[in-house]
C-alpha cells in the first residue's frame, strides 16, 4: 500500500502515518520527492486498514497495490478453474478452461407444457443446461412475479427427463433451502450482486452459482462478490457478464465485452455472457453472443421462445428456435478457432 | 401507449396489433404517415402489456405514455407528502412539504460510548434523527460487518435518552422483524434498492422507510421501487439521493442533483440527499449538502465522527463536529430562502 | 411526431398545438385517453420543429417517430454500402458488405525508418491499409504532438512503395487541404466527432472518412455526425467504434460491442472496431478485435509496434508483430464463418 | 511516479525499470514486498514518461503521484484566481474569489430586436454579462446554424449600449480572429473541450475564455484542457460545469455538482455552472442554478427568452423573464451566506 502525503504535510503527520503502518505490522518506506513525501507500506496488505490511513492528517491519497480479493484471484489459483453443473439424475456439464457450453430456456417458466416444449428445442439445438425463472425480479410490483415452487417442480422433472441439469434464480435468503432442493445451479441476478447476505447463503451450499454482474459494478466489485461466495467454501462460481448501465440507450444495457479478457487475466473463474438481457431485443442477440465467444467466454446463457409474443416476460428478447439453432452452430465454430470444445447433449452421454 | 410499426409492416401485422389492443380492453387509433403507421392504444394503459405488443411482428417500438408507477406519483397524490419519524418514547419529526431536517450519526455503531458521544454532538448541532449502522453492507467479505442486535439496543437506548428517533439499515428479509422492534425508521441501501423481496417486507410494516437510490437506477426505477413499498400499504417512504455511478472518479459517486427537482415534480414523496456516501471524502461534503438543500431537498443524512481516523468504516467521509455544526447553520439559512423550516431538537420539544 | 399533453392541459393548449402542426404542413390526429390527450402529427417529420412544439404550453413531451438522419439511414439506402480506399499509385481496398479488412500501423509516425519497418510487418501479416498519426491529439499540451507534414510525406512514400493506401487523422479545419494532398483516407478522432466545421470540410473532399465514435456519443449522435459529412456530398463514410466512457476503469474505455449490430440495422455504412484505443493495454486487444469481427464488423484498426517501450505515444496498447500476425489469422477465420472475405495484400494485387 | 511490478517479474525486468528511471533523471527507490516489488521514482515527474515505463516488461501498472497540469493547479497558484471580463466601452466584471455574477441571454441570436429585448430583461434582473450564439454547434446538419458575423455585430452594439460585456461561442480555429474583434470573452463548448488546436488559438489571444466541461471529460481532463489555454499565455480561464453524460435520461445531462468543490480544491480558476444545457427543460433550471451557487460556484450562465416557443434553438430550456428575476434574488441570497458578493449592473457603474 502506498500513502501519498499532501505537498505541505507536516513532519509530525508523516511520523504518525509511519507509526500507524508499523502498528499494523508492516514496514514504512519513505521517499521524499521534490514536492511530496510518499510512504510505502511493505508487508501483508490485508492487515492494513486503507480507510484508517486515508483518514489521517496530511494524507492526500492511499493507493492499494494488492488485489482486495484472494480466493477469486488467479494469483491464488493459477490454472483455469473448471466448474461442474449437474450429477445424480442428470449428466455433469463442465465449464471453464477448454470446456465451453450454453445454457438456454425460457425467461420465466409459465407453465409445464411450454417449459417442456422449449427445453426440447434448446436441447436438440445443442444446449446442455436448462434455464427458467421460478421467482422473477421485476422492476414493477404489478408485473408477473413467477410461479415459485410449482415452477421448480416442473423444471426438475423436465431436466431429469431430458438429461439436462437446471439453473434458476434465487432472490431472497429465505428461498435458498427450497431452491437448493430442486436446482443444479443457482443464479444470482444483477440487482442482487451486492445482496451480501444472499451471497453468503448460497456460499454455504455446494451447488454452483452463476453470478451475474451488477449494472453498476466494476470488475473489482464483481470479483469481491464472488469472494463472498468462495469465502463460505463454495468454489463453484461462474461469472456472467450481462451488460452494464451506460448512457447508450438503443440496447437495454451495454455488453462490456472487454471485461471477458480482463476477468480471465485477473481470475481463474469461468465466465459466460448473457446477450439476451443485455440487448433486450432479439435482433442483436446472435451478434453479441458470437462476440462473447470470440472474446474468450466459456459459454452463453440465452432465452428462447417458440412464440415470443405469448411470453409473459421479456418476449422481445427471446430468440426463435431456428435462429437459436443457427447461432449454436456459429458458436461451436468460434469456440473451435480458440481450441475450446463446445458441449452438446451428444457429448455428455 | 403508442405502437410504431416498421416502415414495411404488412397490413396483416397492423391488423394483428389492433386486434391485440382491443383484446386487452383498449381502442386502437391508426395514423398512417408517409412512411410508417403509428397505432395509439386509448384506454387503461396498465391493462396493456408493453412486452407483448413489442414482440408482435412488424412492431418497431412501443412508447408508453403513462407513468408505470401510481401510488408514488404526484398525479395520484397532488399535495406534498409529509412523513413522520418517531412517536412513543421519542418526539415525532416531520419531513416533507415545508418541513426540513437532518439525520446524522456515525457510519457504523462501533460501541455504545462512541455512539452516545456522537449522538450528543449531532443533536446539539441541530440534527433531529440519529443514524447508525448495526448491519453493514461491505463490498469485501473481510471488512467489519457490524455489531447486529447489540448495536440496535445501543441505538434504541441512546435515542430514547436524547429524545431522538433512530434510523438504521436493513439488508435481509430475515432481519425485518428484529429491526422493526428497535428502530423508528428503516433504511434500504443503494445496493438493495431492487431487492424486491426486501422492499415488500418493509412495505408490510408501518415504520417509515428511507429508500436510497441505486447506483444504476434511473429516477423511474427508483420510483418503481418506492411503489413496491407503497403497494404493501406503507405510505411512509422517504427518497434519498446518494449519487450514481458515472465515469467521474474523483468522488466515489456523482450526486445527481437534478434528480431532486425532477423527483419533486413526478412524486409527492419527500426527498433528502446523502452527501457523505456520494463524496467519500469529507472535504466536499458540506458543499454537496448545501447544494442538495438549495435544489429543494427536504433534508440531509450525514456521517459525523469526533475522531474519523479511529472509525471502523468510512472514516474519510465523516465530518468533524465543528464542521457539522457550521454546516447545520448554513443549511438552515438555505432552507429559509425557500420557505422551509429546518427542525432542531428545540423545535420538537 | 407524437405530442403528449399534460394530464391537465387546457383545451386552448391542445388547439394551439394542433394549429402549430398544421402551420408546419402536417395533420394533427387527436387521441383523448382517460387521463391525457395525445396528438399525432402526420406528415413530413423533417418539417416539424420538435423544440418549438416542446416549448408550447401544456406539452409534457414530444416523441419523434422518424430517424433524424436520412443519408446515413438504411431506409434511404437499403443495400450495404461499400467504400473504397486507395486508387492511383496504390490498389483500391474495399470495405463493407462481404468485404472485410484491417488497417494497421504505429500510433504516431515517429520517424521514417520505424514507419517503414512497421508498415512491412503489418502488410506481411495481412493488413491492407496503413495507419499512422502525423498530427496527434493529446490530452496534455506537454506531450508529443506529431511531426506534421514531414510525417505525411513519409506515409505517402511508404504507402506507394508497399502498395498500401494510407489513413491519417485530421484535427483542424486548416489542415484539411494539406492532408488531402497526401492521404487516401481521413480519420476523425473521437474527440472531434462533433467538431461540426471539421465534419463539413472533410465532407467537401472526395476522400473516404473514418469517423470514430465520440466518447459520450449515442449511436444516434454518431449517425448524425456521419450525416454532416454525407450531406456535403462525400459518401465514403466508415464508422469506427472505439469504446465509450463508462464507470468501468480497468480498460480505458468500454467497447460497445452491441453498437455493431445496431449500427448495421440502422445504417448501410460499413463499420469497423478499434480495440487498441479502447483497451489501452495490449493484453486484451486480440480478444476485443475478435469480438468485433464476430459481432459483424467489416474490419479492425490496430496499432502495432516492434518495440512498444520505445513508442512515443500509446506504447502500452501496441501489439507485438507476432501477436498481430496470429490475430490476423483468427480474424480471417471468424470473417469466414459469417461469409465475409478478409482482404490481404495478395488479394489486392 | 510509482511503478508496480508483476508478482513474477524477473530481476532483470526490475533492473531495466530502475535504469530507465535513472536515464530520465530521477532516482529509483525499491520496496520489495511479500509478493511484489514496487519502485518509486523520485525526481521531477514531468520528466518521466509514464507510457514508456508502462510498456516495459514485467510492469503491472504505473501510478502517477503529481498532477499532470501545472498552470491550472492550486499548487502553482495558491490564491483564488480572479478573471475580469470587459473593459473599453463596457465596464469590467470580476469573477472568482468573493466575486460572483451571472451571464445571461438567448441561446442563439435570432435577430437584433429579440437580442436587445432579452438583453434589457436580463440586465434589469441583475445579469452583468450578455451571452448569445452567433455560430451554433448543432447535432443535426439540418438545424439552424446561427447568423455568424451579423449576430456578432448586434451583440457588440447591444453590449456597448447597455454597458454589458459580451460572451459568445467559437467553434473553429478559423473564426478566432473574427470573433476576437467583437467579443469580450470566448466560450468553448462542451463538444470542443478537446479540440486542442482551438484551445491553443484562443490561448494566444488575451480575451477570457469560458471553458465548458466535455460530456465525457473527467475533472482531470478538463483541467488539462485549461492547461492548453494557460500554456499559451492566456490566464483568463473560467471553468463551466454543464453536466456530464450518464445513464439518467430525465434531464439531458447530469449536473456533476461535486465537481464544483473538487475543482476549487485542485485549482485556483473560477468556476460557474450552466443549468440550462444540463437540464434541457426550464422547470428544473432554477433548482440546479441554486444548487450550483450553494456548492460554491462563482456564478451561473443561463438562457432566457420572453417567448420560448418562438426560439429557434433550445426553447424548452429558456427561462421566462419573471422566473429569471426571482432566481437572481435567490442566487444573491445564497451567495451572501457564503460571503460572496453577487454583481449587478448597479454594482458595476
Amino acid at each position: 500500500m502506498i500513502i501519498v502525503m499532501n505537498p505541505n504535510a507536516a513532519q509530525s503527520a508523516i511520523d504518525r502515518v509511519s507509526a500507524e503502518i508499523e502498528r499494523m505490522g508492516a514496514k514504512p518506506h519513505l521517499s521524499r520527492g521534490t514536492s511530496r513525501t510518499v510512504i510505502g507500506a511493505v508487508g501483508e496488505e490485508a492487515a492494513l486498514d486503507q480507510n484508517h490511513l486515508a483518514s489521517l492528517d496530511g494524507v492526500e491519497k492511499v493507493v492499494p497495490i494488492m488485489k482486495p480479493y484472494k480466493l477469486a484471484s488467479r494469483e491464488f489459483h493459477e490454472e483455469d478453474g473448471i466448474v461442474e453443473i449437474g450429477g445424480g439424475n442428470v449428466p455433469k456439464v463442465k465449464i471453464g478452461g477448454t470446456h465451453a457450453m450454453s445454457i438456454a430456456g425460457p425467461c420465466a417458466v409459465e407453465d409445464e407444457a411450454m417449459l417442456n416444449k422449449i427445453a426440447r428445442i434448446v436441447r436438440d439445438a445443442g444446449a446442455t443446461v436448462l434455464r427458467g425463472g421460478a421467482f422473477k425480479p421485476r422492476t414493477s410490483p404489478y408485473s408477473f412475479q413467477g410461479h415459485g415452487e410449482e415452477a421448480l417442480k416442473w423444471m426438475r422433472s423436465c431436466g431429469d427427463e431430458l438429461g439436462m441439469p437446471i439453473c434458476t434464480e434465487v432472490m431472497d435468503t429465505r428461498q435458498v433451502d427450497l431452491i437448493e432442493r430442486y436446482t443444479d445451479a443457482f443464479q444470482i441476478g444483477a440487482r442482487n450482486m451486492q445482496n451480501f447476505d444472499l451471497l453468503r447463503e448460497v456460499g454455504k451450499t455446494r451447488k454452483p452459482v452463476l453470478l451475474k454482474r451488477g449494472l453498476a459494478a466494476t470488475v473489482k466489485d464483481w470479483l469481491l462478490s464472488a469472494e463472498y461466495i468462495l469465502s463460505q467454501g463454495n468454489r463453484g462460481v461462474i461469472m456472467c457478464e450481462r451488460g452494464i448501465k451506460t448512457f447508450e440507450d438503443s440496447a437495454r444495457y451495454s455488453m462490456d465485452i472487454t471485461s471477458v479478457p480482463i476477468l480471465k487475466q485477473l481470475s481463474h473463474l469461468p465466465v459466460i455472457v448473457d446477450p439476451s438481457h443485455c440487448c433486450g431485443k432479439r435482433d442483436w442477440v446472435p451478434a453479441v453472443a458470437c462476440a462473447g465467444m470470440a472474446a474468450g467466454a466459456h459459454g452463453v446463457i440465452i432465452e428462447v421462445h417458440y412464440c415470443p409474443s405469448e411470453a409473459q416476460c421479456d418476449g422481445p428478447q427471446a430468440l426463435l428456435p431456428e435462429v437459436f439453432k443457427e447461432l449454436m452452430g456459429q458458436l461451436r465454430q468460434i469456440a473451435g478457432i480458440f481450441g475450446k470444445e463446445f458441449a452438446d447433449a451428444g457429448t455428455l452421454v
